[in-house]
């Protein structure tokens, strides 16, 4: 069970942050579900912020892409009431806001599929992209957005 | 009907804009339907280009959004010869051209969030990303793709 | 047959790198395949690193491009044992570690979806994104990622 793992790992799935704009958080398509971008929102404050400077200093982008993957199934379970039916994790498109030398967006965006792995398992196991990018919403450090697919 | 609010929006599908490069426009796979990135193209020329310097001047960025789903709609539409069989606007991922500063990249996208839901109602309420990008083919301001699913 | 196009064209799918972190190069679902992004590794190396400074030099960005393309193949070879099942290239997005003021990103993508409508023909037609970012995972020139469509 998904929600014994989390208990396991002291994961609580927040109340999911509200949509920074005129779209929703999921929409699901025949077995796809796609989750909007999330950023690390937490307690309706964002709580990571700025631009990854160099490599040296990634902790803070490892827990940003951690919190947006909490928010993301968070997303999911307020969609779905329930994280059980999800069969595998698809893909996960990581965007860090980092500065132009910056190049461990792997390390970054591992944090987050760390985790998902950690929780799902075998499940968890996702494609995935990392890319930089000049800037984001609200100075967010890091936004991610997935597809899982559900089971019928 | 989609052409009658279209009508009633004042929105004249225009004839859509070639592709930049050696790809298509749509691509169908299942009850998915794939838009390639659309950029702010009228008449054949780019109407908006340059990076939105700061949160001051976002108007111009979201009219440059709004042009990008109409120029989408209408690749749609060229396609199917009506965009009556739209189920559901599935994902939009914008791309914002961008200062570092800059941070309200989900007001660009919400104008063309909004012209979605305006045009579609419940149908066009969507996922979404909002990210910023350094630099876009053309010196675009906005480019965005769309996938949508169409009823079978 | 894909096998024999690729001979005609002088390509050698290579072992396909390894993945810079905790994810999986490729997810099936439903007749959807996911490729996780690549960047122009060569025998595990990066062969293509740095930004594209301007207009006037692209043809390192397209070679990468192009690598990238070969490295995305070469993971659903070694997954399926064979290309042959590839329905039709769905999308492809691609990422180029750009300047400022680059303009030309459709000129290097394109280099990706011409040789996909080389190998592919009118199967490797698909839709896309192509835009710039400010960074890259271990500073490659590149990054693309791509969905196909298998047949049942």
């Amino acid at each position: 069970m998904i929600e014994n793992r989390l208990r396991e790992l002291g994961i609580l799935l927040p109340i999911p942050p509200k949509s920074a704009g005129s779209y929703i958080p999921v929409v699901v398509s025949g077995n796809l579900v796609f989750v909007s971008g999330q950023i690390p929102i937490e307690h309706g404050q964002l709580k990571y912020q700025g631009k990854v400077k160099n490599n040296q200093y990634i902790q803070n982008a490892q827990n940003a892409a951690k919190l947006c993957i909490i928010n993301a199934l968070s997303q999911l379970n307020t969609y779905f009431g329930t994280l059980e039916h999800i069969e595998k994790i698809v893909k996960v498109s990581g965007f860090v806001n980092s500065e132009e030398r910056f190049t461990e967006h792997p390390k970054v965006i591992n944090a987050a599929s760390d985790l998902l792995v950690d929780i799902f398992g075998e499940k968890g196991r996702h494609t995935r992209i990392a890319v930089g990018v000049s800037s984001l919403p609200l100075n967010a450090t890091v936004e991610i957005d997935m597809i899982v697919e559900i089971s019928e």
